[in-house]
């Protein structure tokens, strides 16, 4: 979990380390204000030209191209979001496999947050997820 | 890898148990046919209700839902993908990290597999990309 003013690069650290599938970004009252998917992160470090046509990426000399991820050096996750997303793959406590697994495969997610109201109670990655149902 | 003609739930199986992000199914010669984000590998088990309404997976009753990948039991690969994207998320043996970011980004796979013409040569994950990105 980060919040929305953790530094961008730190974000990614993170997902790095820690192998995670995905973060879930909190508001500065603890409240999950979006959940990134790891392939969306790595989108927080990509120049908007490359995401529409990747092709263009082979216009970045070599060296630069190693390097694109300084580009979060000194920027906060809140500075680097996309718009935000009308919905969020969020599960209440009560929630089945089923659901759980739907609102991933819906949303392209691999990390579900936990809610109970608002509040942030957990996460189900796709991997615990499916460790969990193939154990039975 | 798996190929189209993998049971499906033997592909679940090497998803969790490897840890993968994702999988690389190749056609009969060998040549990818999709790549399949682990959460896209879920949604081959959640019935279609399900997908496009998750808060209709509580119909189901508990026991049902927590056993939802049974259905993959008797299918292969091949039943169960959905309709053919346009674009796989493929880069070939020159391209740079900016490269196989913006893929990655782009197309929200965790997972881009490396061509030599239409041959498979190797697989980059979002992991190892980010591993190799922030060590330097």
């Amino acid at each position: 979990m980060v919040t929305l003013s953790t530094p961008a690069l730190e974000a990614a650290r993170l997902l790095a380390d820690q192998d995670l599938p995905g973060l879930i970004v909190l508001d500065d009252n603890g409240v999950p204000s979006t959940i990134l998917p790891g392939t969306q992160v790595l989108r927080m470090a990509v120049p908007a030209y490359c995401q529409d046509d990747p092709a263009l990426a082979r216009v970045v000399d070599e060296k630069h191209a190693d390097l694109f991820l300084k580009a979060l050096d000194d920027k906060s996750v809140r500075q680097l979001l996309p718009e935000q997303p009308k919905e969020l793959p969020v599960v209440d406590g009560d929630a089945t496999a089923l659901e759980v697994a739907a609102v991933m495969a819906r949303m392209r997610s691999p990390v579900v947050a936990v809610l109970a109201g608002k509040r942030l109670i957990g996460a189900i990655t796709l991997d615990s997820l499916l460790d969990r149902m193939l154990a039975t």
